[in-house]
């Protein structure tokens, strides 16, 4: 059994202090929020581990996972292991591990996936660093990883950043399989030939080529709201799917799917399109075609 | 001079027989509309002119298009020429020759480009049919199309159906190249890096590698409404555009341009997206995330 | 236990006579091929059914499976069931249905998914046609599907076509989903920031929010060919996902991440893109750009 | 008549000195190449400019610009201007424009468009600086500029970057123009209805809605070349395109025409494709589907 302190406890950080502590490790967690927290600062956490230390950061990407780290870097001491397990930049990740480095503290980055789900089934991890730091932090990786093979829910990617790069791809892949049922799901909707469409995609959970969590996870959502229409057709983006959309710009990679799929959370957003607005003012230009006014 | 029989008397219609009449040709015109029409019923039409006959069809394609066809079947003799110079699909055409051939009436598939500008700037034409009733319609031809050089402004691009074929591509090609400009000119629009997005546009229009006439009818659009904020991103789209892509996948094309512009008009026509319901109703599965319920 | 004619024992319907017989089925098969064949002929199939009979046609799409069911209709009495399993277009259902019908014969038209796996694991099933026709052919779909509840591997989709029509939504799914691994394993083959991909791909089996059982059969893939360097990248498709494309056009929804997916395969199929020479000659004539010219 | 200082006499650079000269300016230029060069190196050529000097930059983007900007700034004086006409990205021009204003030197930047064409055609000029920086250069400006009026051919596009972020947007534009034209080739040469593809695009010169300056110039390649065989399928890309769907991503902006183009061209320049392979190998996996293996 291991001691890991654990900073940000919200959606996944809180989830993650049960499964890890239900295995049996000791976890010290802190979070802005005094309720979740067991340490009332930074400081406090740090000086409640015994060393060396590790300490795992779960917080939002950018800015807060940067101050984060700056901070913990004056705490921790050499030898001390810091894992960032939120969902950074693989880029950054290179910008960390130097400023760790530089005071004798090691550093993983870690993709973690799996979302609400976790604490109950395992969180898939993609790590990236040191082959000793690696080892060092298995127990509490086979205690967040799901049941069954290590091999299966688990991979040492490379070294520093490759844990969050493959997460990333794993994220931007996952914007083309939702697209991918998305259409699907629109088309059924559409075309009226089926009479139950939740019926039909429920039958696609076992034994066809298109089974999935995912797919299980669109079933429930049918069976809570079968039209999906207490939902706005509105989407958010997290980040990943653009960095893939880069990263595969970066290496000349074509992504056609991926690119759509974000592409179409941008539009899904939009309340009116300039692009549209520009397309109906050419047709109205060369054609005489009716277009819609603002106001009619 | 030539007589021609014109039948349909809309947008396009009605500003070819102005054309034509101001080039000295005869046109006999029937519409619908007794107010535009020369003659009063088709009949009367097809008795006013002298044979061998030549009429012009120029009605929107599908259902009204066929049925002006069939009846001028028993109206016409043999001997007598048909235009159908509207949007037909090409794999109509065939079915029209055969119905006329029947009765030795021959028959012409006219695609008619230019839109409201035609009259003055003569529409770009593209035939279909045999030589011998390319000849006859000639003189026809060459009043509609631009000044300058013949085969700058009319092709006689094939045997039947050949005409529609190349203005369906045509069409297929200006779907992909007004949604890029108009992918552009959002850009532009969003980023507010540029101070004056349609001078920007206006100092395009000589010079650079994309000056075009869209590209003038988009300077135009402007000068009359510069955010194009009257309008709204709403867009039709006419029939050829997913005739391409129907040919598209016919024969294994890759036509990603042409698909990406009619699904963006497609969408832009959609109050809200099912598809995207269901991206959101997955994201609010498996990761908590936030969404949009309507009514919020 | 009942008894079935099935005609077509290739690959998928070889494996379906396996699982019918093992479920206790009795099962009469009939195949062009001598070896494969139960029967001589389809009317000595015909002739060894007890009426009323049941018949599944399990054939390529088009003129083979229409061939077929024309054949058997003359076969068949009144009273009689006809079921079609392959990969049929939903519109030809209707045609089918109609011709059997004018014979009193009954028709049902079912999407079965699952592949080579489906003697093992069960057939996903979507069925189209009237309640009383998929109630007298329960207990051969139930011997088919998967084990587990009968809804998560079978569904009544609606009226006759229905489950042709499910199955290609299915399979314009499935080329997406397949797309949006395939681009993933490119950009992560060519950044090499990951340094073992199939051990990341193998990672995501569980916990992970793209686990699903393509991902499987990928580490599969690449557990006997870790690069994928035996294998060509090209792609053939076998028309559902084109029909699903005529389908989202029909119907204006937009499927920008299936059409991405069916031109990915086109283009895998091309030596030389004549769209991309065009794009060279352009460069060239503005630009002055170097190109490859042929034999350089 | 005024004096400029011209940077890099290759492709651009030595027709743009031919068209300032011809208008009556006095052009001394600079180029590693000694037989094209003026001056027998950039201090020579600063020495000998009459203060306050205008200096036109015109090499390659990234590395070679910092370096002569960077040279420059040493040998030029305060109330010096500095010009950058290259296609650097216009992230690069904030940074430029401060490396000079350190030492009191302006700044424009330039985005030029029109290749070979524009020694006799002119250039359309995209600007962006301050306005009196503008004022400064516009005698330059004018004289490499079209004929016609200032606006339709010269843009004043905002401050530092605007110039390149206008002339980014533009090539950006200009990708899908080109995809589109492309494409609706390869369909025109696939389908084999219409007979002579080359007389029908010749034809769409005048008249139509998609007449344009890159169609003029696809009509010069189809009468050198008819059927573009001579050319491969390859196309490389320059950097603007990659930087106009980086700003999408960093706008939201929807851009799927831009990013098929891109992508169009990454997948032109692959022998072999990573993404099919690996969608090659999943379908032999589920379907037992045929697939080329290497060297059959």
């Amino acid at each position: 059994m291991v001691q890991l302190g654990l900073v940000g406890l919200g959606r996944m950080g809180f989830n993650m202090r049960e499964r890890l502590r239900a295995a049996g490790h000791e976890v010290v967690g802190y979070d802005r929020n005094p309720e979740a927290s067991d340490a009332p600062s930074l400081s406090a956490l740090v000086s409640a581990l015994s060393v060396p230390r590790m300490v795992w950061v779960m917080v939002p990407a950018g800015e807060p996972t940067r101050q984060t780290i700056t901070e913990l870097r004056e705490l921790l001491d050499e030898g001390d292991l810091l894992i960032d397990g939120g969902n950074s930049r693989f880029s950054d990740d290179r910008v960390h591990a130097e400023l760790l480095a530089e005071h004798g503290i090691g550093y993983l980055d870690v993709g973690v996936s799996g979302g609400v789900w976790g604490k109950d089934n395992g969180y898939g991890l993609m790590v990236g660093g040191a082959e000793t730091d690696v080892a060092r932090a298995m127990p509490i990786f086979d205690a967040l990883r799901p049941e069954g093979p290590r091999e299966e829910g688990f991979a040492h990617a490379g070294s520093v950043g490759a844990g969050h790069y493959a997460k990333m791809v794993h994220n931007g892949i996952e914007y083309g399989l939702m697209q991918a049922y998305a259409e699907g799901f629109e088309l059924l909707d559409a075309a009226k030939v089926v009479d139950n469409v939740p019926a039909v995609i429920r039958a696609w959970q076992r034994g066809t080529v298109v089974r999935s969590w995912l797919l299980e996870l669109l079933v429930r959502a049918l069976e809570e709201d079968p039209d999906l229409d207490d939902l706005e057709g509105y989407v958010e983006d997290s980040g990943e799917g653009r960095w893939t959309l880069e990263e595969a710009i970066n290496n000349a990679v074509p992504a056609p799917v991926i690119s759509a799929a974000l592409f179409a959370r941008f539009a899904s957003r939009q309340q009116d399109s300039a692009a549209m607005r520009a397309v109906a003012a050419l047709r109205e230009q060369f054609g005489g075609h009716a277009v819609k006014k603002v106001g009619e």
